[in-house]
């Protein structure tokens, strides 16, 4: 294993590179959670407005639980409703991926697509942690999220290979989003960090199968994937879209109105 | 089992009083699922926003369940999506109770009690119908509708029995609540009609045990029970709050937008 440099302390979040890697993992659930909670009693029909509520909870309590582990591991006394509530947004290490604001159907669902195909991968290494409680989460929540990649994919399908308009609305969430999946299997010294934690997902690998899979359901949709371009990246170090801020205000405003409440 | 007289059949709803009580059961949970995942995203600990969450679902669940039901007994094609989406406020069936804006957090738990003591024992007498349909419903229902009940239940006691604030907004819920609540023990010709479908609750001695369950949580969370004063009606019959008519918009406005839309 790498110790981390001197130099490579100093960048941020290196200090703790486990508590840093856990706030990665908990806030791409817990943001992405929050934007498809957005759709509760606004879904199209009766059962999506279910299915989307269950995936929801599902991610926010996956959130909820790796933020939890991060808190125990930094050691400052912060819990999860501490961290989820109490963070600024350059706190915030989600990838910028799942804060752009939920958009139409089409768009929700092609990044709930494109993020649920890279959590599938990605928790499935994570079973093998020998970070015991890590392993423990990402076990429990592989068996969610195999779920949302079934529902997602159905949905990339249907609105692909569906009307003109439910294909032109998904090709455009297509191109909208493309950029933002490259800062999904960016790899840096956080990651490298945690190696002697057993956490060892080799992002190469990953990026191949995921590019393997979202090519195989986009060609059956009838969609096209977008050539690469700039990729947009900054989250994982705090730097966000001006998205996420508001959306933070909104999902911060009641425990910030009540500080050490007792409910 | 009584025929509905020509004078009755006149009343709305008479026409078809099963397709009217089933619309009954499932527009209070339709409208309070709808009411309870208003605070998603919003709660003030993330693991009490995972459990209204979880809670508004079954609820919207149950009420998906009996519209959907209703819609099968009504013959007239219409399937939980166009009772949900396509009916206007005069149209729904829910008591004024579930319909009122979720307030703050002491008022949707106190309003959640309320109902969820009035749920469990009008579930509890629905297992028993003939009507095999609705037997079932209910008795999946009665699990959820019983956890809900410890869920605010324990709640009251907290806000009740809790901070001078906690205690005051709980009491002051209480009271705006109050006049709400006679409506959920109302009885009308629909109810004696659908006895030949085995549907037979007493609502007398449901009120008289609510009345008891009420009774003993309120006191034990040091609350007062407001004295009985007018009592607000009208729900069951179509006449609603000025508030049902704002939620209806929200939450019909993705399905009214794309009216027979593929998804």
């Amino acid at each position: 294993m790498t110790v981390p440099s001197v130099a490579g302390k100093r960048e941020e979040g290196i200090a703790n590179p486990l508590f840093e890697y856990l706030l990665r993992l908990g806030d791409d659930r817990l943001v992405l959670g929050h934007r498809m909670s957005e759709w509760c009693g606004h879904g199209p029909i009766l059962e999506e407005d279910i299915a989307m509520a269950n995936i929801a909870l599902d991610l926010v309590g996956q959130g909820s639980s790796l933020l939890k582990l991060a808190g125990e591991t930094e050691g400052a006394g912060r819990d999860e409703d501490a961290l989820a509530y109490f963070r600024g947004e350059p706190e915030f290490r989600n990838a910028q991926l799942v804060e752009l604001p939920k958009g139409d159907f089409a768009f929700t669902m092609v990044r709930q697509f494109l993020f649920d195909a890279y959590s599938v991968l990605q928790l499935d290494a994570l079973q093998n942690s020998t970070f015991a409680q890590l392993a423990g989460l990402a076990s429990k929540a592989l068996k969610e999220d195999s779920y949302h990649l079934r529902h997602s994919s159905d949905w990339v399908l249907r609105l692909g290979d569906g009307t003109a308009e439910s294909h032109a609305r998904a090709q455009e969430a297509l191109n909208e989003l493309w950029r933002f999946t490259g800062e999904l299997f960016e790899s840096d010294a956080v990651d490298e960090a945690v190696r002697d934690k057993g956490i060892v997902v080799d992002q190469a690998a990953i990026q191949s199968r995921w590019q393997q899979v979202v090519g195989d359901v986009t060609r059956r949709a009838t969609l096209t994937l977008p050539t690469a371009g700039a990729s947009a990246t900054g989250g994982r170090r705090g730097r966000h879209t001006e998205y996420l801020g508001h959306m933070l205000a909104e999902m911060q405003i009641v425990a910030r109105s009540h500080p050490g409440a007792k409910w």
